[in-house]
């Protein structure tokens, strides 16, 4: 049992950590040279160069004015001040709905911790419990004094926390109904934003594609024909369908051999580059040997294998597109569909095209970064075959994954590595390397398995043929949360692995479950106390140090760099990272809300995660990730579900808890709660879940009469044609025109459009002047 | 513990009360003046008129012709003989679809009978299991050596009953796949059915309507306007948003008055009828008098009192029906949309209208005989709540039902009547009463209750607000099953009322239910056998028989009739009843799974109740049952899903059950058979059911298309007008203009349509001259 002074140590540890983190990023951040790793999103938007340029010597690496040191934490009020429509337009909004999670977590949980301290502390506090029970050799903390562990069994108190869960349960609701509602009519009004003209280059790239996106309609599984190409049959078959609607279409080609040769000559380039540079910093032609990872076989000039290897393969691309684009056996049986209208695009996509409904399969298109062009061909009965076995699969991996991690935990042991590698006996015999293996290779090899688990779980979406990138972190995300909440959050209330588990409540009875459950919920509240502050608090501030993608930026600045164009490309902002981030958060809402009513103890440090994981990463938002695909905030009924489960689950937590308390009495009373949850999600379910679905026959036809009248002679076509080419496609034909030019392929297209409607921040960020205020609106 | 003699018994007594009612029916039903009440399908389609006339007066009444007893069985190959085309046009699709589920029945169970008893009984019969169990105190009977229980625990012999289970499973699969690809295509073919030429008079009008159904949308909770009325509100929203399909639309009185008014002339009508024959056959003027029941009240002339009754009523309706028609408050916020063409009802029926999904609900136009005019204005609010109230109910109606039943049946014991009336004391005391009360009494309370079940069921379904009949009866048949699922099948296997199981399974280790069910299974099967033969084949036989029918009938024609459509009105044909009907096959289907591979000697007996079923109703369908709606075996999706549910229980089952016999090896080989059979429903799933749900688009363009070629000037809105009119409404319009026309008001706007390709058969029924091979096709 953990004392309040043991948590007060983890805390000072903690904070101190945090505010190590947040003391080296405010003092980074304001040195010129890392000012790409610190606002790569101003740079990739062009409206931010190098400081590097014009200045003295010093003041190009170190910022010497002092002024600046003066405030620390100025760029938390500086990322709270940009208001929400802005940050729409500057990062999109899957992006500002994101952040509106966090939100939500304080809109929650502050009111139910103010609730919980003025009610149920003080009811738990001046109880005497925990004293009787002390005798039955029960230890317990001071944490538990302020739990619902210290109310006498049989007690009437425990009326007022039946009464407090029946208020949080309401709070939840109507917090929850009330930002559905919000982001629901976002979402329609980020759909419908018109800004299509060209001229209008106050618009961000992606609510240009967005306004597109609604004229466009993925098909897939075309039945195959002798007779008729797939272009062909697709055309027919929507003149003939939909006539008068009908626009044009893209077929989908199958190239994924021509990507692994552009990956392949991308990584020639570096080298090459790379060897350039060493050429001309130590005037020496560098050498290499040909072999496996150039440990062995002929040396050769390494620029000028280099170039003739580089040579090789544009040439081999050259003939490999041509096969694809002349090959009809290249083609996939899918196609992207544009429209006349919106009108006909919504109609399409939500309508059964033919009799076989998996023929002929429609859908929104994603935006064209979204696709996940690997998936499109795959036939509906390899889909469900796909399903079942990845369902299978998780299966085992939540239940069943620490046997190889055991395994392998077996073979990093002391005794293992002696069985398998005499040889190493001296060294392992040595104080230092034995307590480091005993130590911490365990824990390690556990690590390791933690951190790879997000791309197994997206290997294994992949796998499952979802055809957009947001639709594959959606679905790891939830695979995410179950492997959380059995992993962690059972896992730790009910200590053993979870295939333990599993196996005990397989052989305990139905009516047990929330009894064991709520009996160890109170005793491991300061377990996650602790578990809160390490992987909440000082976790969220290593976030905002970003110390990976700043020490591999200056190595490439370093080894890689030529040009302007080689600096951009150096540069790593990383995203939001959906399927990793959804998972920790829903986590935190488990939690709080699971100890609202029984330990309140742990709402504050839940609410200080949430507050500062909410400034962290508004700031990270702004500033750093570059969003790379934009879903129009398709998952939150993702999380709107999953908050519900949690509220359910707490609510189940507290039943069970209630019954070993003898509160008979009142624990019936409990009962009605679930019912009601499930019946409210039902309810949101069905009153907004379609607009994250579908798109509304009367907004299409607003939208369509509008334009009509605006733009009578607009050419759709000219724009439509070419708005979804595989990327490898187009970055390879890119290629022969100009080498210089294939890196910076990608990051060009979107400068060209991306523009806000801020100003120009040059140097250090400036607070942004307009409409203060409504930064914090929600 | 039943020996065989005991089964041979029951058999022997309900082979024998089942060919008793085949008797009387050969007998009753050649009779002439029973013709209407066992054939009165074909004088509702007008095929047929009353032998009275024109014959001898004896042969009017007694069928002298000893040739026609001849045949006992006749109508057996006489039912079998019409092939399905023509059934489908005779009687509809439902019909048709709902005997095809009493042949998949045999389709599944006679190859399993098979196998089971080639393979299972052999391997069963030669064990000696039971001779060693019996030293343990448990007897056993002759049926139990045919079944697993024979086998020693852990013996290798239960490989057979896996393989078994495995190749019951892949048959079950098969035939339900190709049943549901074979219904699926029925129902696009008869949606697509084109015969709807006013000229073309050897058409049903049930394909008629269906014809049109597909131009017709419901629209639902239409928004209140104050400015506009609902009927310019709707005529504004489609011609907006489906500008050019939108042809013309019917709004929806509240009517529900005007019903009652409607309903309560008529019964008045019956009684001045009454009293109008009595006066005729006693020549004394009847009198009645007013109050109560006729009990008490002032003695008045029953003729006149009825004749002014019946005028103040009429005048009621003309006021009640201009008020409704004038007064805007009683046009409910529903609408009956039609369109121009297919295509365009189609994408309105599959589309989401307005930003608001519970606005404008759109969906497909029930047939207007299927319409459920109530529940059209529940608002979406309402509705989910609606949906909360009813499962709760529903959760106490299954576990909780007994408790007021055995309140009225300790109410109906000797001590309650005792104490509640101690004056019937005396009566109490006669011996054949005493035993009576304590004999049958709680019986009959128990089978009261079951006999308003699906009384109550429905009433809960319309409570419910599904805005169809046939909706109605697909919910109120899957909570029977339910129903059944868990007091017929768990509670006889595991004796003891619902709710005592309930709290036994909540007090057990969830690795116990299928032990606990599958120790108990092969226990059961005697009783189930017994069960069969008593619900199965006696009241299959009975059926047949329509001793209700023809008792009200003859009745009615007695006091009532005095014309010819009198005559017509007295007949109740009747109809299917898939809410109480298709639950009652689920429940073999049940049996026949589980015990296929446990006990295979029940199987005989359930392909005996689903070939006498099958025959008997497609005699029934063809020759009595007038279908009171046709929704397109819109019902097969529920009936796929619970033969599945039957063969997961099975599996589990048998899991359990192999469980207890120790045989650790092989079980776990039966953990992928529920996996595969989810997976295999699932797949079903996306294969299928969208056929019963979308309309495809190329599908309606095809028949559009080739309607406008073969009719380019067809008036679509004169016949769509008044498509739906509320039936009530319909009626009092017919009311004022000629009294006598009232009672046959429905039946002649149908007869006048209703013609098939069959010729008229004037008296007994003649056999089928064409397609004879066909009739059983599948």
């Amino acid at each position: 049992m953990t004392t309040l002074s043991d948590i007060g140590v983890a805390a000072a540890i903690n904070i101190s950590s945090a505010l190590l983190f947040f003391l080296a990023f405010a003092i980074l951040r304001l040195q010129p040279w890392n000012d790409r790793v610190y606002f790569p999103k101003w740079y990739l938007k062009g409206l931010r160069t190098d400081p590097v340029h014009g200045r003295a010597f010093a003041s190009k690496f170190i910022n010497l004015d002092w002024r600046a040191y003066c405030g620390f934490f100025n760029w938390m009020p500086e990322a709270l001040r940009m208001p929400e429509p802005e940050l729409i337009d500057h990062a999109g909004l899957d992006s500002v709905v994101y952040l509106r999670i966090y939100l939500i977590g304080l809109k929650i949980f502050v009111p139910i911790a103010f609730l919980a301290w003025t009610v149920l502390v003080p009811v738990n506090w001046t109880s005497s419990g925990l004293e009787g029970a002390q005798i039955k050799n029960i230890t317990s903390s001071d944490i538990d004094k302020l739990s619902v562990s210290n109310v006498h069994s049989r007690s009437e108190r425990f009326w007022g926390h039946i009464i407090m869960a029946y208020a949080f349960t309401f709070w939840t609701c109507y917090v929850l109904l009330k930002d559905y509602e919000k982001v629901a009519s976002m979402r329609l009004g980020f759909l419908a934003a018109e800004r299509r003209r060209p001229d209008q280059f106050t618009v961000s790239s992606i609510i240009h594609i967005f306004t597109y996106r609604n004229m466009l309609v993925l098909v897939r599984n075309i039945p195959p024909d002798p007779d008729e190409s797939v272009s062909d049959l697709v055309e027919h078959f929507f003149l003939v369908n939909h006539p008068g609607h009908y626009l044009t279409h893209q077929v989908v080609y199958d190239a994924n051999k021509l990507a692994k040769f552009v990956k392949k000559k991308k990584k020639l380039t570096n080298w090459l580059v790379y060897y350039q540079n060493k050429l001309e910093r130590t005037s020496k032609r560098p050498e290499i040997k040909t072999g496996f990872l150039g440990l062995w076989g002929k040396k050769v000039d390494a620029i000028d294998y280099h170039i003739t290897e580089i040579d090789k393969l544009s040439n081999e691309i050259v003939v490999e597109r041509e096969k694809v684009i002349n090959d009809p056996k290249s083609i996939m049986p899918a196609a992207f569909v544009s429209f006349k209208s919106r009108w006909a695009a919504a109609v399409c996509a939500q309508t059964q095209q033919s009799r076989n409904p998996t023929l002929w399969l429609t859908e929104w298109a994603p935006e064209p970064r979204d696709v996940y062009w690997r998936n499109l061909p795959i036939p509906y009965v390899s889909l469900t075959v796909r399903r079942l076995i990845i369902a299978v699969a998780f299966f085992f991996l939540t239940f069943f994954f620490m046997i190889p991690i055991a395994f392998v935990q077996t073979l990093a042991s002391l005794d293992g590595i002696q069985k398998a590698a005499p040889w190493l006996k001296p060294l392992v015999k040595i104080p230092f390397i034995k307590s480091f293996i005993q130590g911490f290779l365990p824990g390690i090899v556990l690590k390791l398995f933690l951190i790879f688990l997000p791309t197994i779980l997206m290997i294994m979406s992949k796998f499952e043929g979802f055809e957009s990138i947001s639709s594959l972190e959606r679905r790891s995300a939830s695979r995410h949360y179950l492997f959380n909440f059995v992993n962690i959050f059972l896992g730790n209330i009910l200590t053993g692995t979870a295939f333990q588990q599993l196996s005990s409540f397989i052989h305990q009875p139905a009516n047990q479950y929330p009894v064991t459950i709520g009996t160890a919920i109170p005793l491991k509240a300061s377990f996650f106390i602790t578990y809160i502050m390490v992987d909440g608090w000082a976790s969220i501030a290593a976030e905002v140090l970003m110390l990976k993608p700043l020490i591999f930026y200056h190595l490439k600045n370093f080894f890689l760099v030529k040009t302007e164009k080689d600096r951009e490309e150096a540069m790593d902002p990383g995203s939001i990272g959906f399927n990793t981030g959804e998972p920790r958060i829903q986590l935190y809402f488990l939690l709080g809300l699971v100890y609202a009513a029984v330990t309140p103890a742990v709402l504050p440090f839940i609410i200080v995660f949430f507050g500062l994981a909410y400034v962290v990463f508004r700031h990270q938002i702004i500033n750093v990730y570059n969003q790379e695909y934009e879903s129009g905030a398709a998952f939150w009924p993702d999380v709107h579900f999953r908050i519900v489960l949690a509220l359910i689950v707490s609510q189940i937590v507290l039943m069970g808890l209630l019954t070993t308390k003898k509160a008979a009495s009142s624990t019936p009373f409990l009962i009605v709660l679930p019912i009601l949850t499930i019946w409210f999600h039902r309810y949101c379910k069905g009153r907004f879940e379609p607009a994250f679905v579908k798109f509304p026959l009367q907004e299409a036809m607003m939208k369509d009469t509008l334009e009509r009248a605006t733009e009578p002679n607009l050419n759709l076509k000219g724009y439509l044609q070419n708005a979804y080419v595989h990327p490898v496609f187009k970055d390879s034909m890119d290629v022969d025109d100009d080498d210089e030019e294939i890196l910076s392929m990608d990051l060009e297209t979107e400068s060209a459009t991306v523009r806000t409607k801020r100003q120009s921040r040059r140097n250090t960020p400036l607070p942004s002047k307009n409409n203060d205020a409504s930064s914090l609106s929600v």
